[in-house]
C-alpha cells in the first residue's frame, strides 16, 4: 500500500514551504467576466518563483528531507518547469541536484537549469532513456529521486497554492485546475474539499491528452499515449498517488478543444495582460466552451505556470 | 492665469472614481531585485480597464461633468490609450463620446475605440489636421473637449495611482514614472510629494524622445520634434500645467537609451510574467542603465500600461 497524502500533509508544507516560496496574487479581469458570464478569480502561480506551481512542491520535498538524506542531494528526470522548481529549491537548501534531460530539450530550458546550479545529464530523448539514466545518475551519487507529480511532499506543496486561493476568496462554486500528471489536481482537490467541501474541483485537460477524462471514467488510470496538443506541460500521464486523490475528491475532468485553448490563451494575455503557459488557458478554455454550465457561477482558476518561448508565440496566436 | 491642480484634486478625484476604477495590484519580482540591486514595487496599471493609468483621469474628468455639461458628450483627439480610456468613461456614465482619429491608426485601435461605443471621426494622420477636426465636431456638437494630459481633472485622477502605490508601499526612497505630456508623471508627483515629501519623483524618458528632459533642463517647455523610440506613448510635449508642477516637484528627467529600454521591456516580460508596453519599460531601464545611483533602494516603479500589439512583440525583442 502507497500512502495517500491528506491536507494535513498540506497543512505542514505550507508553514515549511512559506519563508521560501511567493505568496501570488489572485487576479480579476471585468471584461473576462463578461465574457464568460461568471465571476472569475485567477490564482497567479505564473508569478510563482521558476514560474509556476511546481516550486511549491519541489521546495516541500526539498526542505523536508533530514540534513542525512539532503546531503546526498536530489534527482529527477524532466525537461520542464519541475527540473527548473527542483533545481531552485536544492539550491536554496544549499545542496546537489543532477537534472536528467533529453539531449534535445531546448537550449533555454538547460540554461536555466545550469543558472540554478543543477548538474545535468544528457539522454536520448525517450522515456527509457530517461529513467534509466536516472537510475544510473541515483545508483552512482546517492541521491534522492523527487518525482515530479506522483509523490507526496510534491502533491502536498502543490496544494498549498488553492490554500492561499481560498483563504483570499470566500464561497467559490468551484476551483478549476489544469491536469496533466495529476499533481497540481490532486494538492488542489485536497485543499478545496478540507476547507470548503462544498466547492466543486474540476479539472480541465485538451482534447489531444485525454488520458485523465478517460481513466476518471474508466476507474483505472490509462496511460497517455502519443498525446498531441499546444499545452506541453499536460502531457504526462496520471500518477498512482494522484489517481487515488483525483477519483475521491474531484467531480469532473472536462476535455477542452485546441480552438478554444488557443481562444482563451489569447484572452488571458490581451484581457489580463499576464503572461501564461498554453497549459494554463485549459482552465478558461473549459469556460468558454459551456461543455458544463457555470454561468453566475463564482470561479477560482489555478493559472499554473508562465514559462514560454516568446519565439513561439506567434503558433499560440494563430 | 490657468489653475494648476494640487494634491486636493486628487483626494477628491480618489473619492469619486473609487466605484469606477480598479484598484490595480503592487507586484515585486525577487529576481529583477537581484540584476537591479535594488527593491522595485511595481505599481501595474496594465491591469487597469482599457490596459492603462489612462482611464483614471478620463474617468475623473467625464465624472466631474455637472449634467448639463455631461449631456453635450466629451470629446477628444488621440489614437492611443486616452481615446479608449474615455470612451470608456462616456459609456459608463451614459454619455456620447467623439473620438477624432488619423485615419491611418492601426485597425484594432478604431476596433476598440469604436467597441466602447464612441462616435469616431477620422482624419489626416497631422497635428493640424486632429486639431481643426476636433474643433469642427466640438463647434459642432457642444461636446467638452478633454485633453489627453494637460486637464486638471485628467491630471488628477492620474496621481491616484501613486496614492494607492504609497497607501500600501511606505518608506520609498523614490518614484520612477514615464514621461510623455506629463500627465502620469505631474499626477505622480502631486500625490508623492504631499504623502511622503521625502520620497524622490523621478521621470525616465526614452533617449529618442527627450524633450521634456530638455525642457527641464532649460526652465521652459521645449517641443518635441521628430522624436523616435519604440515608447509610442511618450512621444508628447509637455502640457502647461504638467510642465509647471514637474518643475517644482520632480527631482530629475533621466534619458534613456533604446538598448536599455528593449532589455528593460524583455526582462519585464521574462522574468515578471506580465504584459507592458514599451513606454512602461522606461522606468527598469532608467535602474539598470545605472546614470543616477539607485543601489539598494526601496523604488516605487509605476507600470504605465500593456496595450501591446502582439504581432509587433519581434520587433520589441530584438
Amino acid at each position: 500500500m502507497i500512502y495517500i497524502p491528506d491536507f494535513n500533509d498540506i497543512t505542514k508544507a505550507e508553514k515549511l514551504i512559506r519563508p521560501y516560496i511567493k505568496h501570488t496574487p489572485v487576479l480579476t479581469c471585468h471584461s473576462l467576466n463578461k465574457i464568460a458570464g461568471a465571476d472569475l478569480y485567477f490564482k497567479c502561480e505564473n508569478f510563482q518563483k521558476v514560474g509556476a506551481f511546481k516550486f511549491r512542491g519541489a521546495s516541500n520535498a526539498v526542505f523536508s528531507l533530514t540534513d542525512e538524506e539532503a546531503e546526498r542531494g536530489v534527482a529527477t528526470h524532466s525537461s520542464g518547469n519541475h527540473a527548473q522548481a527542483l533545481a531552485l529549491a536544492a539550491k536554496m537548501r544549499g545542496i546537489k541536484s543532477y537534472i536528467v534531460m533529453p539531449n534535445n530539450s531546448p537550449q533555454v530550458k538547460k540554461d536555466a537549469v545550469a543558472g540554478y546550479g543543477a548538474e545535468i545529464i544528457f539522454c536520448e530523448p525517450t522515456l527509457e532513456a530517461r529513467e534509466s539514466t536516472l537510475k544510473t545518475v541515483t545508483d552512482k551519487t546517492g541521491a534522492i529521486f523527487i518525482h515530479p507529480y506522483d509523490n507526496t511532499k510534491v502533491i502536498a506543496g502543490q496544494g498549498t497554492a488553492a490554500m492561499e486561493l481560498l483563504d483570499e476568496i470566500k464561497d467559490l462554486d468551484c476551483v478549476i485546475a489544469p491536469v496533466g500528471g495529476g499533481g497540481l489536481l490532486s494538492g488542489t482537490a485536497l485543499s478545496v474539499k478540507a476547507l470548503s467541501p462544498k466547492t466543486d474541483v474540476i479539472a480541465a485537460e485538451p482534447e489531444g491528452a485525454d488520458d485523465a477524462a478517460r481513466s476518471f471514467k474508466a476507474g483505472k488510470i490509462i496511460p497517455s499515449v502519443k498525446p498531441n496538443t499546444i499545452c506541453d506541460g499536460l502531457l504526462t500521464s496520471l500518477g498512482e498517488r494522484n489517481y487515488e486523490i483525483i477519483r475521491n475528491n474531484v467531480s469532473d475532468i472536462v476535455t477542452v478543444s485546441e480552438p478554444a485553448i488557443k481562444q482563451a490563451f489569447r484572452l488571458i494575455w490581451e484581457r489580463m495582460k499576464i503572461i501564461v503557459e498554453p497549459s494554463s488557458a485549459v482552465t478558461l478554455a473549459l469556460i468558454l466552451e459551456k461543455k458544463i454550465d457555470l454561468r453566475d457561477k463564482k470561479i477560482g482558476l489555478i493559472i499554473s505556470g508562465g514559462n514560454v518561448d516568446l519565439a513561439r508565440l506567434p503558433g499560440y496566436l494563430e
